[in-house]
This record gives C-alpha cells, sequence and structure tokens, in this order.
C-alpha cells in the first residue's frame, strides 16, 4: 500500500530545491489530495453497472452525472443557472465516501449515524487542501447537501436519476434483491421533482412499469 | 448482456402514451446516450490505481482529470478561459474508447491506426443524441483532439499530468514493465508545459527523481 504523506515528504524536499517557498506548501498540499481522492475508485456502491458484472464506484457514478448536467440541462427547473458550479458539486460530493463509505439510500440504521461520519470526513480530506480552497470545496460540499439553491437541487435530481436509471435497467436487480418499494423509490424520487420536473416525468413511468414488471414491490 | 436498443423499444412505447410526441424521440436518444456511455466503466487503462490493486478504467480517469480543472486552475497558461467547457471537453474526450479501447501513449504500432478507429467511434456515439448535441458533444472532442484553443490546452495537460502522477507515485510500475525511457516521457509531458507551465516544473523535477530511482529507463 502506498503511503502518500511518506510520498509527499520526499516530494517536498526536491521541491524545496526548485521553487520558491511560499509556493511549495500550497501546490504539495494540491498534490496530496490528487492522490487521496485516488482511492474513490475503490468505494463499492450497491448500484450495479448495466451489463451487471459488478457494482459500481463513487469515482464512476460521480464522471456519469457530471456528463448529465450538459446532457439533460434543458430539464432543469431554472434554465439561468451557473453550470460549472453543478459539475463542480457532484465532482466533489461524494468524496466523503472515501472515508465514511457509500451508505446504501434505503438502508435506515446506516443512514442514522451517515451525518456524522461523513462531517467527519469532510473534515479530514477538505483540509488536506489549502485553505482557500479547503473552504471551496467544502462550501460546495455542503451547498450541495443543504438543497437549498437551484444549482443543488439539479445537482441532487441528478444524482439521484442516474442510480434509478441503472436500476431500471437492470430489471431491478438491486431492488428485488433488497425488497425494495414502490413507496420507497417515490419518495427518494421526489428529489428529481425538485431539481428537473420533466425527468420526472419520465421516472414515474419507469416506476409504474418497475412494479408491473415485478422490478419493484407494489 | 443488456441489449440498450431493445429497452429503448419499450421505453418508447410507454413514452409515446405519456409525453407529446416531439419530445419523445429527444428524450428516448439522451436516454440511450446516458446508457451508452456507461460502457466507458469497463474500458481498462494502463495507468493503475496509487494503491496497485488493479488499472484504472476511463471513466475514473475522466472524473479525475474533471477534478483537476478546478483544483489546478491557478497554473492554467490562460486564465480567461471558459471553465465549464474545459470540464465538459474531459468528460466527454475518452468517450471513443468505448468502441476503439485505449492506446497506450507509448504504442506506436497501436497509435497508428488509432485516429482512424477513433473517428468511427465517434460517429457512431455521439449520433445517438439529439443533433443538436451531437454537434456540441462532436465539437468538444475535436476541439480536444485539435489542441488550438486555450481550453484544449489547458485539458489536454490535465490528461498527460493526472496518469504520470499515479506512475510516478506507483514507482513507475507501468514505465518499468513497458521500458519506457526518460526521453519518451519529457517528449509526452511537452504537452503540461503548453497548458499548465507552472506544473510542468513539477513534471521535470519527477522526471529527474524517476530516472534516478531507476522508475524509467535514463
Amino acid at each position: 500500500m502506498l503511503n502518500p504523506s511518506k510520498v509527499m515528504e520526499s516530494i517536498s524536499v526536491k521541491l524545496n530545491q526548485n521553487l520558491i517557498p511560499d509556493q511549495i506548501q500550497r501546490l504539495e498540499q494540491q498534490i496530496e489530495f490528487m492522490i487521496e481522492i485516488d482511492k474513490l475508485k475503490q468505494i463499492s456502491r450497491k448500484t450495479i453497472l448495466t451489463d451487471r458484472s459488478r457494482e459500481e464506484n463513487s469515482a464512476e457514478h460521480s464522471w456519469h452525472i457530471a456528463m448529465a448536467v450538459f446532457l439533460f440541462s434543458e430539464y432543469a427547473q431554472d434554465q439561468g443557472i451557473d453550470w460549472y458550479r453543478v459539475i463542480k458539486m457532484l465532482l466533489v460530493h461524494d468524496l466523503v465516501e472515501i472515508d465514511a463509505g457509500d451508505t446504501y439510500c434505503y438502508d435506515r440504521q446506516g443512514r442514522q449515524y451517515q451525518a456524522r461520519r461523513e462531517e467527519k470526513a469532510a473534515k479530514r480530506i477538505f483540509e488536506i487542501l489549502p485553505p482557500d480552497q479547503s473552504r471551496s470545496f467544502r462550501a460546495l460540499w455542503d451547498e450541495f447537501e443543504n438543497r437549498e439553491t437551484p444549482e443543488s437541487r439539479y445537482a441532487n435530481a441528478l444524482d439521484r436519476f442516474q442510480p434509478f436509471l441503472q436500476n431500471y435497467v437492470t430489471e431491478g436487480q438491486v431492488w428485488r434483491e433488497n425488497n425494495i418499494t414502490r413507496r420507497q423509490v417515490m419518495e427518494r424520487m421526489q428529489t428529481v421533482f425538485d431539481g428537473a420536473p420533466l425527468l420526472w416525468n419520465l421516472v414515474k413511468l419507469f416506476i409504474d412499469d418497475a412494479v408491473q414488471e415485478k422490478y419493484l414491490a407494489g
């Protein structure tokens, strides 16, 4: 296993010989962050790939929904939003799972302590960054979690829509394994209604079909 | 294995009953695209994860460099660029690998036919989209490939920097396996100099160290 702080120590010594001092710490912290977040590629989610070969990981999920920002932009509730900030929010929003793991959205027990675990993770991970970036990444994460701005409502809609679509397309394999009901999914998908009402039409249709096909318990 | 066109056929029938006709085809195409690109999560690259457990895939790579856009933005050669377009370019740039596969950057034979394979892939994949989006996604891909705008130069710099960093941090495991030389890496990293000259300082330093540590052939 790699020890990022050991790598950074050796980088630091070499940087000291070549850069002006006040750039050094800043760059070190950014490189350490870049290495640290590689771990997100190892965090498994409950959602499976459309070919059903394996679970997807959080980095893949974040990539997919970031792409969805401009693929589905016309369906966002508010059309005058800062799309760049939406994407940044989506790329950053799952980083806390490096420490806190992915919590299955229908796992009541797991979700009880999720906020506390993620808060602790956010503190550790964002503090790797230089102070100004630490604040701006943390602000993106908070904005996403609080769902109070139009940008965060659209971001949250996509964060729910992508795994929903993959569940539907894989004939509800994960829903069936976990005895998920129509009611649970309807409740969770309200977020799509808030941020992207036209996509919500599609979601309703898929939910009806999923119940009929027995992908979901009625 | 999932058959996306069969899924879309069934979706189509259901949509027809619920949406106005001119929205239907457009939404169908967008959903089909969203499902199609899931395949990028199965395209392996030569770069390994920092914990050396496996190769990374192209979706993970795209996520990592999209994040790098705002992590390293202060090092971009041109500070007045459209950062949102840089991110879109990076999220889209590897989609052609769904058909064309990842070509190792030091594989001369493979690279000979790479352009033709990728051109064919771009045609098929972007044409899944509604015409206006098909054009805009294709334009992003072309812009990235041509490296003529400041946005694309910064995007290309990050596309080279991230795997370079992972190679360095894993003690050049993949470089060593493929007998890669200092000269090859220096040549490939010129792109970092063009798009993010301050990061290039770091790259040079790491290359010197990589040679000294025998991660790279001198």
